[in-house]
């Protein structure tokens, strides 16, 4: 049996923890206070504005642990903060992890997932600095919030986007959420592991680095990243901004694996490219002459493309489609609402 | 019946909260961004380290709601957070409050939790600049991050502790934790919403402003609040200050309300002084000369007693106490330990 959580206590856990972290964490940096005292400190770089933002993950919910390895669900869980930081155009420094965990859990599976942070957030040199522990009744949860920093002034908002402005998207969209389809119809998941979906849903990339350098180009006018999936999100410019989108659907991008595992489950690929997400590119809204500079922004970070898919308009909350024959349709954007999508 | 969050959905929600802060909250300072993008932001004031501290609390674990009130909760919950901020010396400025909610929750009970959260916020002008709302399928939980922000280098910490300290406490420890307990014992709770413990219990009191005159009196060797109670966090300062303590049994504050209270329960008052706490009082250590300098920068602030209850000793993680009779007792620094206290 393994050891568990009543056997070594909160306190023993947070000893464990502290170790792991001065063993596979970056150094806590020089007047930064870490893990161990009433709170965190860390002394702010002058010209620049402090990020944060806070995300919760529950078991059941948001993950399934017959899924996911807890190595991997840590980097997910810290990989989908990043994605926010990286979505204003910023950089992680900080992070505080609040878990709800049964007695029952494992202490390697805690160990683990505190490994799936570091691994995340080792290539910024940013470091867990606090956190909480408590004993949860029912589902385990991991709420994370993670502090960055941006040059002051440079964040790229929701609310900039203009009519007339090209609409761009990284990557391929939608491909975790079908990974996801594809876990909960499989008999076994033993052999799936490599499905690239899958792949994509267990370990999905932020797009920190490339936020980072769209934010630094100062050719943006609106950026997010597709927690809520692409039209959710899209419809969180579209309100922050007061502007609609016309999307191009033979623009939009469908990756091969996503084109067959469409066709496996009788579904249209371009609605999986719309809706669920839980993958986290970026949607990027800029004046339709920065397109290419945007482009040469992020080119050389990495291979991800970058896609126009359509371009904003003016009348506020209007989300179109342009299908292949010419015709337009209109779109909800009902991103991803805990509440009111239950039975 | 009264509305739930099914009927409302996530969006809703939070449109309902965002205008209940713009009413009742402070004023989002300039160059801040609040709730409604991927990340909040705010621009550090130079000179200042930013103090940040996490709490969660979970229903039927850190609270009942059939002896707390939604408003009381809210109070409660960012009370706790507030009193780590205080514990350093620091100001709240900021805080992202993550809910876990079932999906049946009253939206009325919602506001008056986010009432009680701006009802403390507001008297240091801090405000709440985001946040996550997730479906809970168990418990509700409430998960605080809070910011502060306090002159680099004049935090007070744990671990500054030397022999020789004078050992002062603020106020009554104890009172909250013995509340609790007569709430669990009484058949109704009706009638017991005036009972001082109660009272202490519902809506403990931090010391954020002692703590901040405190650290800026500059007189302090170490600080802690009790929120593990007095002796789970005096063995938190002995542990990081590598001392140990000595405490004076006659010395130890217990407030009438208390007597009575254990007299009832036929428990040992000092037992309820030491052990649970539930209330956030400050513990202070500092030179014997500087006993009175620490005393007049609190008063005039409130009239809570300062008590001098022993002294810091050398043998690391050494506790006693010396008791009427001048007999000498071991004290283990049990503090509240989620995991391995369960049975």
């Amino acid at each position: 049996m393994s050891e568990t959580l009543t056997e070594i206590g909160e306190f023993g856990l947070i000893d464990r923890i502290h170790e792991l972290l001065r063993v596979s964490g970056a150094p806590v940096p020089e007047k930064t206070l870490g893990i161990g005292d009433d709170c965190a400190f860390f002394q702010p770089r002058p010209g620049y504005d402090i990020l944060v933002t806070c995300d919760c993950i529950v078991e059941g919910r948001h993950y399934l642990t017959r899924f996911i390895s807890p190595v991997n669900l840590g980097r997910r869980a810290m990989s989908l903060n990043i994605s926010d930081i990286g979505a204003m155009g910023g950089r992680p420094l900080y992070a505080l992890v609040s878990l709800g965990l049964r007695a029952d859990t494992a202490v390697k599976d805690v160990e683990a997932m505190y490994l799936g942070f570091v691994e995340e957030l080792n290539p910024f040199d940013a470091t867990i600095i606090g956190g909480n522990l408590t004993k949860s009744e029912g589902a385990n949860f991991i709420d994370i919030t993670l502090i960055g920093e941006i040059e002051a002034g440079k964040s790229v908002r929701r609310s900039g986007a203009n009519p007339g402005d090209a609409l761009l998207i990284t990557g391929y969209p939608g491909q975790a959420a079908a990974g996801l389809q594809i876990l909960l119809k499989a008999p076994s998941v033993h052999d799936l592991e490599d499905h690239p979906l899958v792949r994509a849903y267990n370990t999905p990339s932020h797009r920190a680095r490339e936020g980072w350098a769209v934010a630094h180009s100062g050719l943006a006018t609106a950026m997010i990243d597709t927690s809520d999936g692409l039209l959710g999100d899209l419809g969180h410019i579209c309100k922050e901004s007061g502007v609609g989108a016309l999307l191009i659907q033979e623009n939009l991008p469908v990756s091969s694996a996503l084109q067959d595992a469409a066709r496996q489950m009788k579904r249209d690929p371009i609605d999986l490219v719309l809706k669920d997400s839980d993958d986290y590119e970026l949607i990027i809204t800029c004046p339709p002459e920065h397109v290419d500079g945007i482009r040469s922004a992020i080119t050389g970070l990495n291979d991800i493309p970058v896609t126009e898919i359509g371009r904003i308009t003016e009348m506020a909350g209007d989300i179109k489609l342009k299908s292949a024959d010419g015709v337009y349709h209109n779109l909800t954007a009902s991103g991803w609402d805990h509440f009111s999508t239950l039975g």
